[in-house]
């Protein structure tokens, strides 16, 4: 069992917030999003990416629709630095978009990275220090004021510094490091502190960053501390509050929606999720989640499969197949009873399509996310009826009935069973064809054939099949085509055929398409078989059902 | 950009709930798990399990000290029946542990399942049935009054089956399904038609289950719905509220938690969120936030390696090196200023090792989970100077000083800016033994020599040096081994040479440990240069600490 010495781990306090607001209130629109996927993810890498999967990156994230990217640690490191001048030199930056860099609260790191950011159209400082009371005591060993003077002195530098490069348009971002585990009177006073210094105005935009770097709690007591600072921050018309939290306890997610809900304007993260440890927030999964509640996220993930391996790329890291929305496995149904609903869900969106989107064990269409509906069913052994009829359907266009159905879910079913594997597609359809007949060559296969319909009504029926390289004739009568070749059939084997069910169908919607015939006989010893047959004649398909019934039955007899 | 037609998705509506109180509630204690990787999970496995990888796995659970295990849907798959029948016959199941199975509310499955149960000491029997409104519309076209009568005879059946066996210890659970977009009051209303027929008590315990099958709206509103759910639930004081998170919106872990808050007592989930799409709540995850709170989780991860490998075994899926406390990477720091952090945590607690557990970025102990520390840092472009120190520090004895840290970490940044890879530990070894002159042969090695106090407080020093196979012989004066030594050199090589560092520190605690030294010397030109010296006599490892650091000097000068 886990050993927990006594005291070895606390609860963490809640927040004491009266007249809790945030449970009450619903997400109505897109917050601004920040990647920091070249620089928080970036630094995250057993091999941060070089300079060519950097543009690759880069490159993505405006075709995502990012207009803020934090870029770069430029002081961190060379390759840092250097990436910065390569997009100003280069003049990579769309007019619209906003470059970040982060910046420690040490003057000549400050420098360098101004230094860096030299010429830039649009850009954001981002200052942080270390606030939460393990770094003042174990890291640092500095006083809440050493702390706040800290922040103050830099802040000064800053703003000094931007006025002398009065080209760039300047945005100041603080975060007190980390938010989620500093006292909150004391985040809102170096907050107001370095506010002081900056003076936030429509000139002069100002963002307070509250980091969750590390996760501590409970997503709600996250929530509970976002709207604490909104509601106490005393310029809090004139800043935009972000949030930037990690994914510690699994809830990063959470966290940065509920945020939303408390307050939060904006929320940095990591496309799927990367970063340190358990990574930062999944911006592709924040942003689908408001995509499906019908509030438009304001980023493009409309080709989720090319998104998907470039920060595979990137990142030298996987998406794992059940991350939500863009793993490979989050829009397959294995299950029975899944499977079933799925199909039900799909035909009534057939019949409706304009309506909203209602598919049962599927919260987002597919297709908006350029995914095809291929992957939805798979079939295994826990799958039902329905699964292995869709697929037939789906890749073959045929609708069988739902007696057929069962009888063939039941061979699959043995099938899995028999061997614990998934069956493909292909290996699908070739089990339905040996299972019914539409074999190449046919067992019983027709040849030539005539009716004739006479005056009394009745039906004179002729054909000749071919068995096993020999040819019989055969002659029969009846009301119509079928029951004129069950009579000649009835004849020829000394069987009394009889058919039980029959459907026929054509295969797409041209005249010249072809047809599908289901046909389910059943003989003297109660037996039944099912037959299935293809033609672009109808009564062909159908006589040639017939026949595969009847080789299906003789075969189960060892008669052929 | 994504496309949205007007309509195509909808908000989902908000729950009435006046005064609310599960967002001022904390969390405890542990809830009542069950996990149902044998049967939710597995039913999503491309290839699902045979019965060697269902042992495998039965066996597992156990050991992390589940005591009720959901262990498959024996009417669905013959499969599943025959595991059931195997655990009961082959008398694998503690007296202390329930089996779980699910069925669907049709009386030949039931009576199906009651076949694979029989035997069982502890058993819980499962039903569901579809009480959505998409599902009542779209999959089984039945009324609401239709659906509960569909419940309420399975629910008289199952009640009566059990009591024909009552050599088993029963406990009955029922689903809505789903019950986070079934009408509230429906699903209550439902719920309490079968509490009618099951009457629970002490001897007839009863779970309500109520699953977010697919998560569909924020986990704040999930809370909602049980809150609301536990309050208006007539016999709430009879049954137990279990929840069964999945994690479409990637939160599912908060709705659990916030579900636990909101009344749940028990979660149902699979390890490392297996399950159907994006997969179940995550059971490890949860029982680890509530270790790390302080909470004992009543379940035992404290060999997560094995855990992790039997579960990727068993279900042909990767746990992805981002997963929280499982992955491969969520204790490593990369970024040189969480080096650092760590690195002091982690001196702290060697002070004070009975304290709370507080070492920044790490909320757990990797110890607790059978991790070491060897991954917590790693060192690559993006790592100040900690890094490597902490690697020569935890796998080599050598604390560095201040000085030479700073110094090596200019030539780890150079490597890794270069080549952009990460530096192994090995790599920076060999690094660091090349740059400060701890090669095999020394470039200048020190052989025999002597030192002499005088009365005067002077002392001799003599001393031969190897040099490229060759000899030479020096001699000097000063007031120590040191002053001497640098005399003896000045004059042999004609050099001003002084001496600017020097600290030296035994290799581990016993009286015949090794001693390292590190000296940082001057020149005329005032270049400087390091140089480290490792020799179990302590002089001798700092008289060539000495040679190293001249060596370094001489080579940098091409003069050696």
């Amino acid at each position: 069992m886990l050993t927990q010495p006594a005291g070895k781990y606390l609860p963490f306090p809640p927040v004491k917030l009266d007249a809790r607001q945030w449970p009450s209130n619903t997400l109505t629109r897109a917050p601004r999003w920040l990647s920091t996927d070249l620089r928080d993810g970036n630094q995250a890498l057993a091999e941060p990416m070089d300079s060519r999967r950097k543009l690759l990156f880069w490159d993505l994230l405006l075709q995502c629709g990012f207009k803020e990217i934090e870029v770069a640690f430029p002081s961190a490191s060379q390759t840092d630095f250097n990436f910065v001048r390569q997009l100003i030199e280069e003049q990579r930056i769309p007019d619209d978009v906003s470059i970040q860099v982060l910046t420690q609260a040490r003057s000549d790191l400050i420098e360098r990275t101004f230094a860096a950011l030299q010429g830039a159209k649009n850009a954001t400082l981002h200052l942080y220090n270390a606030t939460a009371p393990v770094f003042r005591r174990l890291v640092f060993r500095q006083s809440k004021e050493e702390i706040i003077q800290l922040a103050v002195s830099a802040a000064k530098q800053i703003r000094q510094l931007c006025e002398e490069q009065p080209d760039t348009h300047w945005t100041f971002e603080y975060s007190p490091e980390t938010f989620c585990f500093t006292e909150l009177d004391f985040a809102l006073e170096i907050c107001e502190a370095v506010a002081e210094i900056w003076q936030p105005c429509a000139a002069r935009p100002m963002i307070i960053n509250l980091p969750a770097t590390v996760e501590v709690s409970t997503p709600n007591v996250y929530a509970d501390q976002i709207e604490y600072f909104c509601r106490h921050f005393t310029r809090r018309a004139e800043v935009c509050i972000s949030v930037h939290p990690h994914n510690d306890r699994g809830t990063g997610i959470a966290c940065a929606e509920l945020a939303m809900l408390a307050g939060a304007d904006r929320v940095e993260g990591c496309l799927f999720g990367n970063g340190e440890r358990t990574g930062n927030v999944d911006l592709v999964t924040l942003a689908l989640n408001l995509y499906t509640q019908g509030v438009p996220p304001g980023l493009d993930f409309s080709q989720m499969k090319q998104v998907v391996d470039v920060v595979e790329q990137c990142n030298q890291l996987p998406v794992h197949p059940r991350h939500p929305y863009a793993g490979e496995l989050v829009f397959t149904a294995f299950s029975g009873s899944h499977q079933d609903a799925i199909k039900k869900g799909f035909a009534a969106r057939q019949q409706q399509p304009e309506t909203r989107w209602e598919v049962p064990y599927l919260p987002l269409d597919p297709a908006d996310i350029g995914c095809s509906y291929e992957a939805v069913i798979r079939v295994n052994s826990q799958s039902g009826k329905s699964g292995a009829a869709w697929m037939i359907e789906q890749n073959h266009g045929l609708t069988l009935p739902r007696a057929l159905q069962q009888d063939f879910s039941r061979r699959v079913q043995q099938q899995t069973d028999t061997h614990g594997k998934e069956m493909t597609q292909a290996s699908i359809w070739q089990l339905f064809r040996e299972a019914y007949g539409l074999r190449d060559p046919m067992s019983v296969a027709l040849g030539e054939y005539s009716s004739q319909s006479q005056a009394n009504g009745q039906l004179n029926f002729r054909a000749e099949l071919l068995m096993g390289g020999k040819r019989k004739a055969l002659c029969g009568r009846g009301n119509g085509l079928l029951s004129g070749a069950v009579d000649a059939l009835r004849q020829a084997f000394d069987l009394p055929l009889s058919i039980q069910d029959y459907h026929e169908h054509t295969l797409g919607q041209r005249s010249d398409s072809r047809s599908v015939a289901y046909i389910r006989c059943t003989f003297d010893d109660n037996q039944a078989a099912w037959g299935v047959g293809i033609d672009s004649d109808v009564s062909r398909a159908s006589l040639q059902a017939l026949l595969n019934a009847l080789a299906n039955y003789l075969q189960t007899r060892r008669l052929l």
